[in-house]
Parts: C-alpha cells; structure tokens; sequence
C-alpha cells in the first residue's frame, strides 16, 4: 500500500500541516493494516513539505506495526561514496526494509544498499509512466530491450533475498516476459488502482506461471477513496476489497508460496 | 563548487552534529565564494543526517550570496504526479536554482521542472563512476549509444535556458562527441578533483571548439584539502587554484563567453 499523502488532497475539514498529514497517515494505516503485507512511501511528497517532512516521514514509520514490510519509494541512485549516503539515510537513520533505486549509473550506484543484512535494493525495470517508452524499450543490437537488461543485471548483482525489481502493472505482455527470464526475484508491481492496472490481468502474466513472488501496490485509490470524514473507513475497504481480490486469485491458481 | 558535507570528515575538532556542519559549511563558502560561480549541494549527504538534514540545507543556502547559481545535487526521476512533488520540494521550498536529475523513466520524470521559470533541469548523460559502464555506453541497432540518445531527448525536452546535461570530466572522447552533437546547452561536468579528472582535457574535448557552456565541478577537493584548523583556508586556496586553471584555459582559446 502506497503513502503517498499529498497535504494539499487532504479529507475535508483537515489542513496542509504536520498535524493533520500524521492524523491522516495515522488512521490510514490504522484502518488498512490488517489488509497490508507492506507499506511504499513515497519520499517525494515529505520532501515537499520542506524541513519538517523528514520529521513526519519518521513518525509515520513509527505507526507502521512491527512485521509489516516497509518500502522508501526514492528512486535513488548515484556514485558509489553519494549511494552509501543514501543507504545511510534509508536503512539506518529511517530503517526501512527496502528502497526503490534507478540504476542508470550502473551497479555502484546500487552495491552499497546490498551490503545491508535484511534489506532490499529494488531496481526500476520497467515503469508504468508514458516516459517508460523513450528509452525502457529500447533495444540494443541484440534487439533486447533496455528493461530486460537491466532487470537481468540487477537479478545478477542481488539474490532474489536482497534484491527485487519494478515492473509495472499496466506492462502485461512485458511482465510475462520478466517474469520467465528472472523467475526467482520479487516483483515490486506499482499501478493498480489510480493508474489503471487490472489485479486479474497482472496475476496472469506474472505469477501464474511462477507463483505469485510479488507485492502489487496501490496508492491514491486507496488513501484518497473518499475526501469525507469517512477516509479511513473508505480506505480500509478499498484495501480489504483488494486483498479479497488478490486473495481469490492466490486460491485459484497453484502458487508455490504466497508473497 | 561541490559541497559533499560528510559529517563524519570534518575538520579535527568539529563533531559530526548540526553546529559544526553549518559552521564548516558556512566557512567554507565565506572562503570560496571569490571563485565559485555555483554551488552543488550533494542532497544525500544531508539525508543521511537524519530528520535534521532538511534544517541545515536550508541553513546553508542561506549562506551562499544572491547570485551565486545553486544545484541540487539530487538525481532524482519519478512519474509525473510524483516529478511535481520533487519539484516543488527543490525549486519552491528550497528554492535551489538547479536540479540534477536521471531521466531513465523518460520526458513525464522531467518536464514537472521544466514548468518553472528561470530554474533548469540538469540530466545525467554520461557519469564518471565505473557503473557508468553497465548501461550508458549500450548501443541500439543503429550503434548509438544511451548516453547520446539520452543527452539528444534532453536537449529537445528543454531549450539551453532551461536545461544542461551532465558529462563526466574523465570522459573526455565522449565529451567531445556529446558537445559537437549538442553544442548550445551547458554541460555540468563534475569528476575534477578527488575524482582524477583534468581540468585541460576537459577544456580540450568540450569547450575549445564551441565555447566554455560548462560548469566544471570539484567537491572533495576543495572542502576536504586539509583536515586541520585552516580547513577554509585551504579550501579557499584549492579553488583559487582550480579558478586560475580556468580563467588561464579560457584566456588561451576563443571563448565566445564564459559560464
């Protein structure tokens, strides 16, 4: 499940302050916890709020409960002495179990964050933006695309216990395709609800086959379902109806093991 | 000039805590400002100091004089919805002038700052770590390489008012190619210094043929030249040095102007 808390999408009656947005953060995750393997913080909109989000970041973890999976979705990647910062300010100073990093500057932009015991390094393969199509795609003189490459190269560089991969929901063709090349790593899969990815859709291309080594992320459909004072009931049901789906397709297929 | 804050390579006699970090900050750029025409503020350095991070980046920029261009040194590249927020963070909350950023999710991760007036985007082309190897220089079936296609879709994306692009000074060949293929945008060029670039190879391959439009960057350096009490002073005297390089570099060719 996504925070991304935009301060100016608040529910009516609340206000763009650090209040409101952990009163917010607070009950959304009170109310979908029980639906939520793992929740994905998007770091963009704390930063936004300026000083005091990286204050707010750090509270809201707080109110993530012991077990749940926690995913700094930052996109970070740079040289080697800058990545280990970045490790720093993610796995140690904010402790969370994953980050999501790009890895066009290449595996040292990245082996800093496996050094870490129990943590994840989660490379973008392929994104769900209309921008994925300038150069994601784009294939070498083998004809294979960039996504493949990378998603390979990041499943060489990590074993499938320290490193997972991006990959779209709305990319089913391209999903399979990964899928079968690098059948052992967890798929990170951003795009189902706001975005337009169907659940159904994404478990055929990429877990019937191999079982389902995936988290599935939904964000905005989820933390924005209603802008009343019933967000977070909204939101819990948004999430509960969800799991229900993922749940009837887990059951309905032969999954070796449940992600 | 780069300001890489490592709180852990202070000056002897400083702590790693938020008092002597702006000091040194705020001495260092009282004693380089004569020859710095921008500072590049590495944003995973203040990350990684935590929730009080954020508090002294702003401090700094307050340190360094109106007129002086300023850089986030951030990398950062995400959907469009989250772009926006990042934008916001660097060009209305810190008010940076510049932003670096890594476009391999393509033009929706770029053009949410390319909507501001007078700031620029600045995208990585072509790095100088060794990563730099594993996805820059792939070739597609016409045997163009991903950092000049990159650096090209760029320079459509935004005109030399708006955006630069980022060349690695110990790349010298692929300088000279990436200037004659796009000769009007400015290149920030960091790798001089601590990181064994030279200052007249740069010169020769990206500026004799078509102007100095570059920003040549050193950090460690300049901050780290001495771990003593005269830690300003030296820096002061490293970038003076590196200043003079310069100005001596640009007296000898045909300059049309300098950046």
């Amino acid at each position: 499940m996504g925070l991304d808390t935009d301060p100016r999408r608040l529910p009516v009656g609340m206000q763009a302050n650090e209040r409101d947005v952990l009163r917010f953060n607070r009950d959304i995750i009170e109310a979908t916890q029980a639906y939520a393997v793992a929740y994905k913080i998007n770091i963009a909109f704390y930063e936004a709020m300026g000083p005091q989000g990286w204050a707010i970041l750090q509270e809201t973890l707080q109110y993530i409960p012991e077990g749940i999976f926690t995913i700094a979705d930052a996109k970070r990647g740079d040289i080697g002495n800058t990545a280990e910062q970045y490790a720093r300010a993610f796995f140690e100073v904010m402790n969370f179990d994953a980050i999501t990093l790009n890895a066009y500057m290449g595996h040292d932009a990245v082996s800093p964050f496996l050094a870490y015991r129990d943590k994840w390094a989660i490379v973008l393969a392929l994104t769900t933006n209309p921008g994925a199509a300038d150069f994601q795609y784009r294939t070498d003189e083998q004809g294979i695309p960039l996504y493949l490459s990378m998603a390979q190269a990041a499943a060489e560089w990590g074993n499938p216990d320290q490193m997972m991969l991006v990959a779209g929901a709305n990319r089913t063709a391209e999903l399979s395709e990964l899928r079968t090349a690098i059948p052992q790593h967890f798929f990170l899969i951003p795009g189902v609800g706001a975005q337009g990815g169907s659940l159904t859709d994404v478990y055929n291309a990429a877990a019937a086959s191999t079982g389902p080594c995936m988290l599935v992320n939904a964000s905005r459909s989820i933390i924005f379902a209603s802008s009343g004072q019933d967000y977070a009931m909204r939101a819990g049901d948004e999430a509960s109806r969800l799991q229900s789906e993922m749940s009837s397709l887990l059951n309905s297929g032969t999954a070796p093991y449940i992600g």
